[in-house]
């Protein structure tokens, strides 16, 4: 079983607690405990990227800013055969699609497979690991409450033209690189293929509004330490980061939601 | 068995280890390696929160400012059947007082049941750990050395008023959210059964001396993102936060060690 | 099994499961995942304070700023039995100093013993997680690649004179307490036998270049909350302190790289 959520350390590990004092045989890896709170996409972004790497299993992914407001609690049954648990905004469904496929989804209704007391703010503890040690033990999906219709995830396309591509920002990792919501194709439709240190430019809107050149490269090697480059990740997204540094800090990038990339200029005449 | 420390990843990683090549059959739940480092009471309020959600097992716990000087490293049996092992600076006690009781308490003084070699700043690793893995091995409490009665922590109690309640900080958790310790029935003797919605004062005094107006709410979505709520929090304090924010941020909390909650004024005429 | 990375919890638990896949029954531990980011002599550091504390087994050490240029992926196997797994920039070998040595170590190139997709930027998901758990699983160090001969990890050794000694800073601990390259010996050979409360000066060049009084302690608690201290740290370093602070942020530390220790003046005359 695996456990992913914005609570830091403490009120996850109360999750794992729960878990364990319920399915004492369970093994229970915390996938996250430091997504940034609230933050849904970034969520759903580790929960795609990490799943498929994990065993077959139940899955727990909690980023749930509607807590305490009507809003489903679901469990989601996915075509390679593991269950997700969390709430219903959306954060499951992308991993779902990377699993086989969503195949059947209900809510967590059932007060069986909740906790006898279930407060307003701490639907971790009291209903999502319950249920989710309650299916590892066992308990069928399909019993815990009604059938539902899971939500799909908020997210933009990427925008492709001729020599252009703008795309949203996903979220910002740690290393304070910005992960894009386009993929490689997206960046052949707008440019053809890129050979590594093919010259682009990126520019955004705001406040700290700039047009920076950058290039695009195979791997962070491929520029010199503290230059920015864009490169697809590990995961299969596009990335502007910077090469042993941040680029959230090095181009202001905090609250930048769209980037713009160009097909990049030459030096002009007489420079 | 469970771990809590001020130690970050790696030092309470150590402890684990040191657990595994004692009892290599043990299960180490990382309950929090990110406590604010020699916050006793953010930590005793964490076991105290967690422990009741854990199975029955060895809880250790170690915020110790006091290391490297003589103060007891202790062993607390609980009523529950649990053993809280860390440093007897009241740590532990808000936490055997939710297990069912201290039933007895002995020092941790043989050295037969710590490393070979006690170095003077690390008794995660060289006391406490080995203490832990011995214990969940077997050992009984009252093998470990004399019997001794545990310190308790030191929290001021809330002041209750007519229509006005000061409560002390006990400590801000990672949203930013201040957790007051006073519980709902506090709040009932100032203010008498309070209806979500009902508005609220709340005043501190020092440098960044305010009084705000604040409504109390059963759940953040009673309020607009932004804005500030009391509450009664997963674990039965009384909070002060902001929903999808930081209450610690937005009015310059960080050093303030009391708050009065007075009954809030309505509009002034003519206002 | 362990697992120690500068990635974030997200990335090191898809190690972890990427280790469950193949290796069912591992147990992970995860001894860090928040070494500063390509900060190699801390992560040696840490391996090499941490490792002799765990039971022996499968290590995996992961800081990499090379990952996607060309620098060989090695196991090494050491005297006690331990198998590190990690990149071959000095990372692992002082760890394997302290476990019986390096006894032999193989490039790890069998694409048998790596994911079938390896990526250009996440090689602790591709290819060292999964040599550690089919070496965990039972394969040789042997059977991985070409035998090769590890890269030392580069650190200035400590520069002892007459009532001086100049001292590198390895890393600064999560307290802000900086580790220096030198023990006690050196110490010694600088100042002889020193007791607690030796008055010694600590200088340090730079655009916060500065001279300050500090003494050795043997303990945190020898000296004042607030107040500086020299002292020997849990694993055998040098380090400089401040008692419930830190040292970095009091002193301004965060860019110096090292440190000289004089025997400390007493009071001026007159003062």
């Amino acid at each position: 079983m695996s456990l992913a959520t914005d609570f830091g350390a403490a009120y996850t590990a109360i999750c794992a607690g729960v878990v364990y004092s319920i399915a004492p045989a369970a093994n229970v890896l915390v996938l996250s405990d430091e997504i940034t709170p609230y933050c849904v996409r970034e969520g759903a972004m580790l929960l795609r990227q990490a799943l498929p790497y994990l065993p077959v299993g139940v899955h727990v992914g909690i980023v749930d800013p509607g807590v305490g407001t009507p809003r489903l609690p679901v469990a989601i049954e996915t075509g390679r055969g593991d269950v997700l648990v969390g709430p219903d905004n959306g954060l499951l469904v992308p991993a779902a699609g990377k699993l086989g496929g969503a195949v059947r989804a209900h809510a967590l209704e059932d007060p069986a497979y909740r906790l006898p007391e279930v407060s307003t703010s701490f639907h971790g503890r009291d209903v999502f690991s319950p249920a989710a040690a309650h299916i590892a033990s066992g308990v069928a999906v399909s019993d815990l409450g009604a059938e539902v219709e899971p939500r799909p995830l908020d997210v933009p396309p990427p925008s492709v033209g001729r020599g252009e591509l703008t795309v949203p920002v996903l979220y910002t990792d740690r290393f304070g690189s910005l992960v894009l919501g386009a993929e490689r194709e997206d960046l052949a439709a707008a440019f053809g293929e890129l050979a590594p240190g093919a010259p682009l430019e990126v520019a955004w809107s705001g406040t700290a509004a700039r047009a920076v050149p950058v290039t695009f490269e195979e791997t962070f090697g491929g520029v010199a330490p503290g230059a920015p480059l864009l490169w697809i990740d590990s995961s299969g997204w596009l990335g502007l980061a910077v090469n042993q540094g941040s680029a959230r800090d090095a181009f202001g990038l905090a609250e930048v939601e769209f980037l713009t990339l160009r097909t990049g200029a030459g030096r002009p005449a007489g420079d």
